[in-house]
């Protein structure tokens, strides 16, 4: 189908603008560059070979990944430099210890003493090391160990003094910029982010410990601070795809997001005032329930239509007031969804098909799993 | 890993219950068999060719699918009769062509004098005909001409009288039985539907018209009334599984849900009075936000524990009340989470692993995409 319209394809489907990829991608690229960071970015959002080419300006290096399964992947495809940044899952300490030895460098992340128990219990082979990021928390509430408490302290010292693993790096995930509402509040939390990282980083020095740090997040890195640039890296990843989401936070315009769902009216419900679209919830998630006064997503050129509801293969669409004209909406019709998450729509698809300015130049297969 | 415990997994993991699958499907088939009515098994919450030989009894004849994918999949392993049960999607028509020249018995359906246009434009080589199912909408509120409009006859009558088309029957879900709670309201909307079809085919009856009829739906087919006797068909899906939210429509019994999706605790956070699972929404999706008091999902065993929120690949858990026990759930430790919808958690992962009384018995691979 390369060179074909994207009308050319069977709905639902997910559609990827490539040159709006490259630039997203080369604009980070740029932004690291001038703040003096190393950009390792994250490949969750697509999981595809051919995207994390684009983002590694196809060097294969450097990169961090949410599963095991990525990780495997892009070892399998001749990446390294990898950073499997989930606190160290117990069921996977043996698939670890395999990359672990196969790789340059494979890298894992802790945020508990029984991780690293669980490290010295499973010795890597061949005199290698454990390569191991101390995951922080600093306001975002999800994984990491307290900045502020003295256990997170201990924890890195214990790592680094630990027999067969070293601590290679500090991480903190500033999740907490997507409450965010503009620059002002992005940059508000990246500061904190990062002066929260750095001042452990100084507590870590007073013992005589060095290592990088890592902070990361889309609105972060899209509207960096610049003491970013006195951290080791930073490891974004949405950026290359964006979405509304990130539109609505600030991270970028909407004229920056990369990816649609495109789908076609399959019926019309007058008695309803509603289309029936074949995007269901397995063509977009339910992510971004009550979030949009355009429902679960922005519907393209129509900024007075709603998706208002899902079910497995089927949309609702209905006006935001007045009575729909179905006249502009014949059945088979296309209409072009911007996602609200484009991590959780990217999800729900076996494939992506890779456009530029509207011609199909090809597919890019993702993997799945754990 | 056949032969081994459920623990032996990585998580998180789909788990299937073959033993209730089994027993579920058998139970169907009796329901319908004193019914006598033909049983059409949905296929879309599994999607793999396991169940669907669980489902027909063997035979790989009479089913309906909710995408061409599906189709094609069944198709590509020896099944027929097989109707793809949604509105004729007109970029498909080409496809649906093929498989209804291959196959014995494809079977399409639609709702609007547009999609018999676009049968009449593609006729069918070898002197076929397509076989045709008239979609009605019998207070579901979603696809399907309303039975109760002068419009549905008309388009059964010139589906009928089509060159090249068959009219092979009426088809009605009963999707609105999703609003009910316990029995009774359940039977009243099976009662509904199966009264409008019935009468729907009088009419058809008294234009000279003779087809099939079929309605269903999990909770009417779980608990039919007598009347959809009369009919030629029913098409439940959901029900080889069944899940949260059936067993709060009162379709079935906690007992009876055959699918578990595996976590493990990978995160203690005492200072949020929380445990983080490695189960986010791209291990059991988002479906079911607000509708139980254990939020998205039910804990087995653990009535005390509400999965609260979801990012892509973290749950955050808490106790309904109270301070959480944390020498109850060490890092590492399992957990089990049954799911609020089924269809939606099956949908999220790339293989589920199948087990008899907690032992791995294998892996069942589901068809994805359109």
């Amino acid at each position: 189908m390369e060179g074909e319209p994207l009308s050319a394809l069977c709905t639902p489907a997910l559609v990827v603008d490539v040159d709006k990829v490259k630039r997203n991608a080369q604009r980070m690229m740029e932004r690291c560059h001038q703040l003096g960071v190393q950009l390792r970015p994250h490949m969750k959002t697509h999981k595809t070979l051919e995207c994390a080419d684009i983002m590694t300006g196809g060097s294969r290096r450097c990169i961090v990944v949410s599963t095991l399964a990525e990780a495997t992947f892009y070892a399998d495809h001749g990446f390294d430099d990898i950073l499997y940044a989930y606190s160290l899952p117990f069921d996977k300490v043996e698939r670890c210890a395999a990359l672990s030895e196969r790789l340059d460098l494979f890298q894992v992340l802790l945020d508990h003493p029984d991780a690293l128990e669980r490290l010295r219990k499973r010795p890597l082979k061949g005199g290698r090391r454990w390569h191991v990021w101390l995951k922080l928390d600093c306001g975002n509430g999800r994984a990491g160990v307290l900045h502020s408490e003295p256990e997170a302290l201990q924890l890195a010292q214990a790592v680094a003094e630990a027999d067969g693993v070293e601590l290679t790096g500090v991480y903190a995930h500033c999740g907490n910029t997507y409450n965010c509402k503009g620059v002002e509040q992005i940059q508000a939390v990246a500061q904190e982010t990062t002066s929260f990282t750095l001042q452990f980083m100084e507590k870590l020095k007073a013992v005589g410990i060095s290592c990088k740090s890592s902070i990361g997040s889309t609105p972060s890195c899209s509207h960096p601070v610049s003491d970013m640039g006195k951290l080791s890296e930073v490891h974004p990843g949405n950026y290359v795809f964006y979405d509304v989401q990130q539109s609505m936070i600030g991270s970028c315009g909407l004229e920056d997001v990369a990816v649609r769902v495109l789908t076609r009216v399959v019926g019309h419900c007058p008695h309803r005032n509603q289309l029936l679209v074949d995007c269901g919830w397995t063509g977009i998630s339910l992510d971004g329930a009550g979030k949009l006064p355009t429902g679960y997503a922005m519907i393209e050129g129509h900024p007075d239509l709603k998706l208002l509801s899902m079910t497995q293969e089927h949309g609702r669409v209905e006006p935001i007031s007045g009575p729909l004209d179905y006249s502009k909406y014949p059945i088979g019709s296309l209409l072009t969804l911007i996602p609200y998450h484009s991590c959780a729509a990217a999800a729900m698809h076996p494939v992506y098909h890779v456009h530029s300015e509207g011609r199909l130049m090809g597919k890019w297969t993702p993997t799945r799993g754990w």
